[in-house]
């Protein structure tokens, strides 16, 4: 690597820490002639090479790439290898870039994998499904010659107002923590190299973005130490135990130290602490961003470099790294450390193997038709990732209520109302690429359910914010010709090709049609009144009434519980979200979705995590706790029992927990047991509950299995104001039932030092 | 000291760090007659003598006192004389007792002087008027024997839904600190010996109890150091600067550590960083529910006494320190040191002076009649009392628009309706004695138009949370009958003796006419919509309409200000505040409060502070910032000009502005200048805008004064990690318009290490 280095002038390393060009603008599409452009010729010149290029298959109103302009999926791996062949054979350095794309759920490039949004995947509580369908999404990836994902995955949901709460798993660290490591594992593969079925995974965004106050994007969070490990790190530190190639600073500052300029962070949690090697990409545009603490562009890099950013995005405080080295305000060695830690990361990848590469005279490719045997096995390969995601959208669907009127019976006339009941946009979330047309894998709840051969009358009733013209009455005819009502409310991520944007993508402009994503952060959370009117409207007919929520955040469903007989709550679940919530609908499948975030009982009742300290107060004098739906709720339509057997300490934080499980109801289901536990510490204010072990068994009716639940220094250990997992005496008492503060069988767990 | 130390058994030093009597159950008013209870005679047998006693004066629903039952005010000398004789007499020890008692705004005691609530002091931004009232309580208090006052003053406001919020000075931490200070200063005089005409203070609460999650009261505070010193830091800072006697530690825990357990907040900031020395006294109950972060009793005691609780409230933990000391939790030498600082206190008030009293063989006392010239003392000081209350009280007054409706014109007829205008008890805050009847000192916004010789129609309206049967055409009625309506609405934290209480006194049961006040966190904060209907149905009859919000915490006006043509702010201005209002309405007095707290413009918006850090957020995108009205806010009947003409830095950090003002309209008055900063460190997210300074000047028409300010430490120097002010490089740039961000025009003053 020293030798490596050493070949690279001041030049071309700056250009290794830099990542500035939009890829959408590298490479054009003429008619069946992919074509680098000017730009990227330019670019390559300027730094004698590209670090790494974002976003060259990124298609979305923002990039303002689809159908009709963009990479067709078929030739992305084509598009790839000609932007790398003109980068390496155009590069003073030699060095080949790094592909860097989006994959908050799935693949952001036309004709990419998309599953269910994170926090759909929280629900499922299911970290091996989603790990087998991220194997499935790397391979596609780097298919496609991608090389570095960015994954959502650090971010906890602790505020509903934030618009970027669908890429929360969980309000909890636990939960949160096992499924990113989880998709980290299955995206980068186990072994040291990253070979080429998997890729690289940046993961996002270190640290605390969740804390934002207000629930804004990006506002600081002025958090202590404690709160941070306790909260907001755990995630951070599984995907460093899983071996994850890089992480993303976040926008926000944590205690007035904006993430890309914390070096407490970026090198004393990640690299002295946890020992962790990779790299540490800024977050769009944030070094620039850093201008407000630093007088002008050079300091912002300096500061981010120091800190411990290894690359820029899209910044001019990176370019400007030469001018920072006259200054005094870095060292080359500074330089030399992130450009090493990036060609460790070509290294990794296997880039750096074959450093020669032929030249080709144009760069420009004609369309191949020789693919016929790899178009067999992508066949396979999409067949296999939409079984599963479809499966993974059925696991992440939970059951808040059902008073007997679930599961439908054939044969019953069905009325599917509600602004959300036929939009397929709307099941998809923020960062989606547009779906193609026709899109056979697609499905709505109307879709669905027509094709299970109900019969639907259907009204969209209302938009999400605005009434409908004679919408409530279309609401009552199609109620009034029905056995029984299926509502279907909730929110929507879905961009427009005429939407406003931020210099970083995020939504800037007035969209009445979006009411979550980046960008979209709201001061209320409850169902949209003229949904609300919707749902009254469907109630008045005096048929059974089936609410479901599809929405990006937790949604206060208290006022629309109050028309429904039985609810559903559906984060965002993808494509196949209609076909998955028939299934349920229809009893195909029993649901077995549990809550991973608290949805608040009211406006205005934040924070409502399970996990707070707990506290003396008695609640708001205008609001009632009882109304939030805590964490782990979800209902089956058969009948589980649990409890814990025993539970024994052992020597080094570690611990067992053996709990039964037993299927007391009719039918065969699938059933998740959450181990709540609470840590008791002298001169700690305890947390009321948080989730210290998770399991999922399918039984027949009438079945049991005991479950041991494995209990480690995560679960078991305290935080040291260095960040580190210690033993300190207390106890912890565990429970599976879903109370909120230990029931009288809960079990207790000595900790010894 | 170590003398008077060595001479007490344990049992009599644990004595004098227990305050567990409630102070209303030591003696008993049984017809003419005062005698002291077997409640206090268990206490003082118990342990030797009594270290503190709370309350023996408190007079409200919680203590169940009031007029039929309580001490009169003209015995109220004689009442502790007679209760310190019994402790001094019965006592082991020998030693007396502190008297404690409530002054968040003024006494908390039958016939007290009652202030304007601290958010009301904070609208005036007057620290030398609220030094010379406090200097007046403080001589009522200890001229009624009192010899500590528990003050309200290091809690910021930083969530409308506080129910506390009415007992903060401001959401500024300047503001806060210079109220604090000057009040502490001159209740307590500025002599190493606390005089026979001043009390010792404790203020309240240390630390960060405004920062509790969700507004909730004594919820977690999971701050960092950063924002901990900045914002929550310097009031109590200011305090320890102005000698306070004490510190009453936060129910809340402060990134896990509750404030009563918190060794680096009670010993490493107090006492280390601050070299302060005094007392720390627990929160009622406080230490009991260390329960939850300890195993039993003792361990809570030891975890206390070990951080550096010196004297407990109410709670079981510190009667067990003996056992404590058994089980080698603590140690003599910890003991010693608390005590020795009770002693110490007892010893700076003069009460250790003359050790041998007389003892009294009867403890019950006949009502005397020799106390005319004392009577004719109190009656001055109570005529001064109230004119400065009643200054304080106009002075807080806020207008936050005028479309040329104010002042009222003599003659004018008025409809005065809404719940608030005619509701005394709404005016006067949460810990307060319920008046005497009759009442010459008090007045609302009706009384006091009347009072003035306006034609006056009145109607309710409403309650503040119901509707009133025919209320509404009451209402309009009464504006028929008008030429101005006066809209006054609001809320209120009168306490009901019917109400439910916790443990330590907040309100626990449901109270529809409370709206504020301790225990009632709300988690909407606008007007009410029945109020909104009062405003509505004034409207209606097409007569100008003077809104006037009489309230506790930082109501959300942006709905009613859309049914008036001119809007008053007043947080609860106390009994004379109708007077005061009239002054305004009439134009008697120009207004020149200002808001010390930003009104949020909706509902879950907050936080909303002016001193956020910056953020890259455009904000919610179904709420506007600009309906949030902002710190600082507040018109005047004269306009005025204000800018700063030079700044300059000096070595040592500090600074002067040199700011010249000029009253450019028609008629004198009292203006405000507040000097805003933004400080710009490298590497540090700047706050938003920040107080720096403020003067306030009363300026003739046409008149101009140059006004300097300095600029020291606090406003130039940086946190450092332990919580001291540095010299860091950067600059401040300071401006006096209201812009949130600094204008064109805004000087800067760089800041040299």
């Amino acid at each position: 690597m020293r030798q490596l280095l050493d070949r690279l002038t001041l030049r071309e390393k700056i250009g290794q820490l830099n990542q500035r060009l939009p890829g959408w603008d590298a490479l054009r599409v003429n008619g069946s002639r992919l074509e680098v452009t000017d730009a990227l010729r330019r670019e390559v010149d300027r730094f004698g090479g590209i670090g790494s290029l974002y976003g060259l298959q990124r298609a979305d109103p923002w990039s303002g790439r689809h159908w009709g302009n963009g990479i067709p999926p078929e030739r992305s791996a084509e598009a790839a290898a000609l932007v790398q062949a003109y980068v390496v054979g155009h590069s003073s350095s030699g060095l080949p870039t790094l592909f860097v794309e989006e994959a908050p759920h799935g693949l952001q490039g036309l004709g990419g994998q998309v599953l269910p949004v994170n926090l759909a995947v929280g629900a499922t509580w299911d970290d091996d499904l989603v790990a087998e369908l991220a194997a499935l999404v790397a391979a596609q990836l780097r298919g496609r010659g991608i090389h570095v994902a960015l994954l959502s995955g650090l971010d906890l949901l602790r505020d509903p107002r934030w618009g970027r709460a669908e890429e929360c798993f969980s309000e909890d660290p636990y939960l949160a923590a096992r499924l990113a490591a989880a998709t980290v594992t299955a995206m980068q593969g186990t072994g040291t190299r990253i070979d080429d079925t998997h890729v690289a995974v940046v993961v996002k965004h270190l640290a605390a973005q969740g804390a934002g106050i207000g629930g804004r994007n990006g506002s600081g969070a002025p958090l202590g130490w404690r709160e941070l490990h306790e909260i907001h790190l755990p995630a951070a530190r599984a995907a460093a135990r899983a071996g994850v190639a890089g992480y993303m600073a976040a926008y926000n500052d944590v205690d007035g130290v904006a993430c890309s300029a914390n070096r407490d962070l970026l090198t004393g949690v990640l690299r002295e602490n946890w020992c962790w090697e990779g790299i540490v990409m800024a977050d769009c545009t944030a070094l620039d961003r850093l201008l407000d603490a630093a007088p002008d562009h050079a300091h912002a890099g300096a500061l981010a470099l120091r800190a411990g950013v290894d690359v820029s995005f899209w910044d001019q405080a990176y370019v400007v790294l030469d001018e920072a080295l006259d200054r005094g305000l870095i060292e080359m060695a500074d330089i030399d450390r992130a450009c090493a830690r990036v060609l460790g990361l070509k290294q990794r990848l296997g880039l750096l193997d074959h450093q020669t590469m032929d030249d080709e005279t144009s760069f420009g490719t004609e369309a191949s038709t020789g693919s016929e045997s790899r178009a067999g096995d992508d066949a396979l390969a999409h067949r296999q990732a939409h079984r599963l995601a479809h499966q993974l959208a059925r696991e992440s669907i939970v059951l808040l209520s059902n008073a007997g009127v679930l599961p439908l019976a054939a044969g019953q006339r069905l009325a599917v109302v509600g602004p959300n009941a036929d939009d397929l946009a709307a099941q998809l979330g923020d960062y989606t690429a547009p779906r193609p047309v026709p899109d056979p894998d697609s499905s709505t709840v109307r879709s669905a359910l027509l094709e299970l051969g109900f019969a639907v009358s259907y009204a969209a009733g209302s938009k999400l914010r605005e009434r409908l013209p004679g919408g409530l009455d279309a609401v009552r005819a199609a109620v009034d010709a029905a056995d029984v009502a299926v509502v279907v409310v909730g929110g929507s991520s879905r961009r427009l090709y005429e939407s406003e944007f931020a210099e970083n993508g995020a939504v800037a402009g007035a969209d009445l049609g979006m009411t979550s994503g980046e960008g979209v952060d709201l001061s209320r959370v409850a169902i949209d009144p003229v949904q609300i009117e919707v749902a009254r409207a469907a109630r008045e007919a005096g048929r059974p009434v089936v609410g479901v929520v599809i929405g990006g955040r937790p949604h206060s469903v208290t006022e629309f519980a109050g028309f429904c007989d039985a609810l559903i709550f559906s984060a965002f679940p993808g494509p196949t979200g209609g076909d998955a919530l028939a299934d349920i609908l229809t009893g195909v499948e029993s649901p077995s979705g549990r809550l991973p975030v608290t949805l608040p009982g009211g406006e205005g009742v934040w924070p409502v995590a399970h996990d707070e300290r707990r506290e003396t107060s008695r609640g708001y004098a205008d609001a009632s706790y009882t109304d939030n739906v805590l964490l782990g709720t979800g209902l089956s339509y058969s009948t589980f029992e649990a409890c814990v057997l025993k539970a024994s300490a052992e020597p080094g934080l570690r611990a067992e927990v053996h709990v039964r499980v037993r299927n007391t109801g009719g039918r065969a289901a699938r059933f998740v047991v959450p181990l709540f536990g609470r840590r008791h510490v002298l001169g700690i204010r305890p947390r009321v509950r948080q989730v210290v072990g998770h399991a999922a068994v399918r039984l027949e009716a009438g079945a049991e299995r005991d479950v041991v639940f494995r209990l480690g220094a995560a679960q078991l250990g305290t935080v040291s104001a260095r960040g580190l997992l210690e033993a300190t005496p207390g106890h912890l008492d565990v429970w599976v039932s879903g109370d909120l503060h230990p029931p009288t069988d809960a079990v207790r767990i000595e900790v010894l030092p």
